[in-house]
């Protein structure tokens, strides 16, 4: 990994964003700090040898607000991220932690209502929540509540996943459109006058993830869920630094109507918007039709696409393609368009 | 687990502070909406079953205020708070996950300093940070910063804990002096006018309970260690519903003149004052002499005692002795008289 320099004097909402502020934050100063080889690989799970078992471990904290919004509510999605982040490592999870920092005056229906929430998504997953912690801030030491979850998962059998699999001619698949969540969330805060049909996509990827390793097993190099800054951002961090690049067929990208109405009045890229029930899929190009056929058979994965090919090509660099034949850069988020929304 | 009922409308400060409150939002409102067979236990640590290998999986929330006070701060507080709670579950730690919450305006050298701090307590303990998450919020959104550590751990071979192995006759020991951390943060916050040379306990527990499970293997019943709500509430949540009581003599415990002085003059019991580098062990009568002997021999270990012992009498109550033979029930903390120092 370079060595970045993190020289900003303060810490400023962009840092959260997920872009290239985050990253800068991260490999700048947390992962020099704790510089060792499962963190420096930076995924969204590191892996752990248990003699002899693959064990993935991550972790996430969840600040949205509003705290419920169309689709779902912080609960649901303290659940849903980290599953999501197990799942697309490869893993099955196998438990998960669950840390609460309660503000003072919080009404217990309140709560009551988020604990139920993380607590069905997760019996529906059959991920047990088998360990917490809660803490009690004074009023005004933070908004409402704030909840941590890490979970652990057996990485299965099949997986042999790893951004160095990735190859030029390798397929990329998107699980389903994009920019619900993010957008969601948006309007959900009231800020903006504009009223859509949408809901949140807040949901466990694990039935998408288990159906894909079950039909490709090796040919699935590489996954990720499509969460803080968006696809493009998770390409980019796929590329960089690695001798190949991403084109991406911008008319495949599966965006709602809903969606790029309001990404273009607000001059949003839906390729930056978050999700948090999409993830991305690289695939060797033998099996992109035997993968596509395994996603759009498993509930939840209907509307499963192609978007574009790793390529031999600009190297490091993520490039969208229109169905005209333009081309354009399509770079990390930089910047903050969207606080606080996972 | 008996059906606890938690009817309070609103979340206060005394739901953090580890005692009564605490335990019935967790035994009320979180473990029926969670349960499960391994977070009813309500350990330090869940266990989790790899193919045969037994996984200890721990999380702790840190919101501590000063986040640096004589002995430590907030980073290094995050790092043992985990490792000592899979310590004693008879865990050795694998990995750790950090989530860091940030408030926008934080400076960056301060964040620098207590991330070096995590960084460096980790290391000195060989346990990797090997996964990590950072949100950040708007300023006011949190007090500088929180952090989430969670930990998995390989449970050795030679521990057997549990509680219902503890059995009248076991002996109490105590790693060394109590109240350290809980009074050293009260008097850093400089809201009491009182001097006094005193510093955090924050450490690693890990090799005293180390070496006490080499030394008695199965010998050794229960270990925690006595964070927020101090040694009373520990031994109060041992007792609690079983057919066995705790006798303290309270001559025995270990208490720092400055930590002694200080519960005198604001009216607090050093047993119900957090610590962060002190654990409570259950060891059988036999083995008594060689547990104390095994923590004797360990830097750090040099002031264990013993304390007290199980007994056949006053079930589900902890009685503290005195020297002159005057005997009173020390009850579990009720209200919060230290908030927010772990």
């Amino acid at each position: 990994m370079a060595q970045v320099a993190f020289n900003d004097k303060q810490i400023s909402m962009q840092h959260g964003a997920g872009g290239q502020a985050t990253r800068r934050l991260v490999e700048g100063l947390f992962a020099p700090a704790f510089a060792n080889d499962a963190l420096n690989q930076l995924s969204d799970a590191a892996t752990l040898d248990i003699n002899g078992n693959k064990l993935a471990f991550s972790t996430d904290t969840f600040v949205v607000t509003p705290r419920v919004f169309p689709g779902g509510c912080i609960g649901a999605l303290a659940v849903h991220g980290t599953v999501n982040d197990l799942a697309v490592s490869g893993a099955v999870p196998l438990g998960l932690s669950a840390g609460f920092v309660l503000e003072a005056g919080l009404s217990t229906d309140e709560l009551r209502n988020h604990v139920e929430a993380m607590a069905n998504a997760a019996r529906a997953i059959d991920v047990p929540v088998v360990t917490g912690d809660t803490k009690v801030v004074e009023h005004g030491g933070v908004d409402g509540l704030i909840i941590n979850t890490t979970g652990v998962g057996l990485i299965r059998a099949d997986a042999q996943l790893a951004p160095e699999r990735v190859r030029a001619g390798d397929r990329i698949l998107l699980s389903g459109p994009i920019g619900d969540h993010g957008i969601t969330i948006l309007l959900a805060r009231g800020e903006v006058d504009l009223d859509a049909d949408l809901e949140s996509d807040s949901r466990s990827l694990l039935p998408l993830t288990s159906s894909l390793l079950e039909r490709l097993g090796g040919d699935v190099r590489w996954m990720r869920d499509a969460t803080r800054g968006g696809v493009a951002t998770v390409l980019n961090e796929l590329t960089q630094g690695r001798s190949l690049g991403v084109l991406i067929e911008e008319a495949q990208v599966p965006v709602r109507d809903a969606v790029r109405g309001a990404c273009e009045l607000l001059g949003l890229d839906p390729l930056h918007v978050a999700n948090e029930g999409q993830f991305v899929a690289v695939v060797s190009a033998e099996c992109c039709d035997a993968a596509l056929d395994a996603l759009r058979q498993t509930p939840g994965g209907e509307e499963a696409r192609f978007i574009g090919s790793i390529v031999d090509d600009h190297y490091g660099r993520v490039v969208g393609r229109t169905s005209f034949g333009a081309k354009r850069i399509i770079d990390v988020l930089v910047g903050d368009p969207l606080p606080r929304i996972c």
